[in-house]
């Protein structure tokens, strides 16, 4: 194995990318608020705490079932400064784009976006456009970063034993609509990716101020990889059952044929929060009042013992969830 | 002429740069804020305003005397945020890495990045980091985006004629470093990248409330660029004096041999500043006072008549300094 050289598995959300950033990019660059390693940095502007989050957007393909790159841009860094508890206010977008891209498919992402912002409540207030030369680049990449007002204090610090763990829906959906198309599996299907602003979810709970610890979007690497990096430095563990878990039967088959854990595949719409047991069913109930949460469910909770993920099988087993090395699904995002 | 494909010159900073903004990403996003199409973007979260701003680079070579897509990628977006009278604070980084490229490469544009930062003054607080298949991505892209806290508010409404312009020093350097590295063109000079943060002398001159009117880094495009920017939508003129403009005699070499005019070619460690004529000799000595600043020179004022940017040549004659189309150097930052 080489370890001289960038593998497509350092970016893919797994155990390498975590090196790379725990080894590397930590090295150059130590505060306590990057160290934290949260998607979005909390920052003290005076008396106001502001959330402050970027993401790179590289997906392929660019268009796909239910969004596309740029719907997708705006999407990924609300909905990161929607996890920490922020409302999302302004974006900036920053595009890299291949000589001879499609100025029609150039409009049609902006376009996109554009109703994505909207739809989220945010305003994309600067920008950059650079060009390079003709295979330099795919297509297009769109960097975006958010600034929100942070309204919950939350963190892995307010984790507690017994805590219930909710998801806002069903998981799996993006990951699958992209390999679909990617692939050209040609899976007759209608999954589309579930890409959508959680903000409009999550402003409705701001006033359970106390019953919410800790909340994260399962993008690259899906639940279980989000639930790892939710344990990882912590005594506790975590638990899921497995008959609780809600996925699509579409999504099931897909995963079935492409022999993948929809527990490890992609979304792009969902969160998992980890709640107050005495408050979950009040939380769940408001959640699921929300059109993008109507498939909410309870799917587990936070143990003591054993440290790690865990799952509970339909019939009785417990196997872990560990982190991959690299999943499988490069440019998925 | 095909108007369907995106160009080179639509990343270039010229007049495609413009009309691809102005024609259609404003067409989808509208905000007062982004229509002033500034480098930063002023925000009020509630009692503090706050500056935010975001460039990719794509700069090629990655490395090139004086700097690196690092250092370059920090200061850069702390430019911006000096440029709008703000104090540079907090700096989000997201990494584009092209698969199979050198982590030794990696660490050292990232140890760039995080020297700059020191020097600057600013955090690194969150950051990003895909990576696309080999032939993808041209090595490595960076986008970084700044949040600044705005001291002094800077605007063109406040460009009065007869301002007077100085410019913080010798114009041209990183251009043609550049170009120097990228075309081995073995000219045997001195010349590096002008690279630097700029918040280092704009924060001493913040107490100058009413004296500065509006600051711009001229960076692609260089100085007539940037000037033909700040005159955009007003009804004033700039004239420039040919004999007071600080060049270095390697540039102006270098721009004879290559056929390239030092006005249009970029910098990223100047500013030009609009000041009114009573305070220009004080707020000049306070640049010159700074080492980055030591070669600070008046350069031109703005005038009522002829609209537009203008030269008054060492020998008497006045010619245009028009934007250009595109100009010659793509990936320059």
């Amino acid at each position: 194995m080489n370890n001289k050289i960038i593998r497509l598995g350092h970016g893919a959300g797994g155990i390498l990318t975590n090196q790379l950033i725990k080894t590397i990019v930590l090295k150059y660059f130590t505060n306590t608020t990057l160290r934290r390693l949260e998607d979005s940095a909390e920052l003290n502007v005076k008396k106001n705490n502001i959330a402050f989050t970027t993401d790179s957007y590289v997906i392929d393909p660019i268009f796909f079932p239910g969004s596309d790159i740029g719907s997708l841009a705006i999407y990924g860094t609300v909905n990161d400064l929607a996890m920490k508890g922020a409302i999302p206010k302004f974006i900036s977008l920053s595009l890299i784009i291949e000589e001879g891209f499609s100025i029609e498919k150039l409009k049609k992402i902006l376009k996109s976006a554009s109703q994505a912002a909207h739809r989220a409540g945010v305003s994309v207030v600067c920008g950059d456009t650079k060009v390079v030369e003709r295979g330099k680049a795919d297509k297009i990449f769109i960097t975006t970063s958010g600034i929100g007002i942070i309204k919950l204090h939350l963190g892995k610090e307010k984790i507690q034993i017994g805590d219930h763990i909710i998801v806002s829906g069903t998981i799996g959906d993006h990951g699958i609509a992209v390999m679909n198309e990617r692939l050209q599996l040609g899976l007759k299907s209608t999954i589309r990716s579930d890409a959508a602003p959680l903000n409009v979810i999550t402003t409705k709970l701001f006033h359970h101020t106390s019953a919410i610890h800790f909340m994260r979007d399962p993008t690259r690497g899906g639940i279980a990889s989000v639930l790892n990096e939710i344990v990882d430095g912590t005594t506790k563990g975590i638990m899921i059952y497995e008959r609780d878990l809600p996925i699509r039967r579409e999504v099931r088959g897909a995963c079935e044929i492409l022999g993948l854990d929809p527990l490890y595949v992609a979304n792009e719409g969902k969160f998992v929060a980890l709640v107050d047991r005495k408050s979950a069913s009040t939380l769940l109930k408001k959640i699921r009042n929300q059109p993008l949460g109507r498939n909410a469910k309870i799917i587990g909770e936070v143990i003591s013992e054993p440290k790690g993920v865990w799952l509970k099988t339909k019939i009785g087993g417990t196997h872990p969830l560990l982190q991959l090395e690299a999943e499988g699904l490069p440019r998925i995002c």
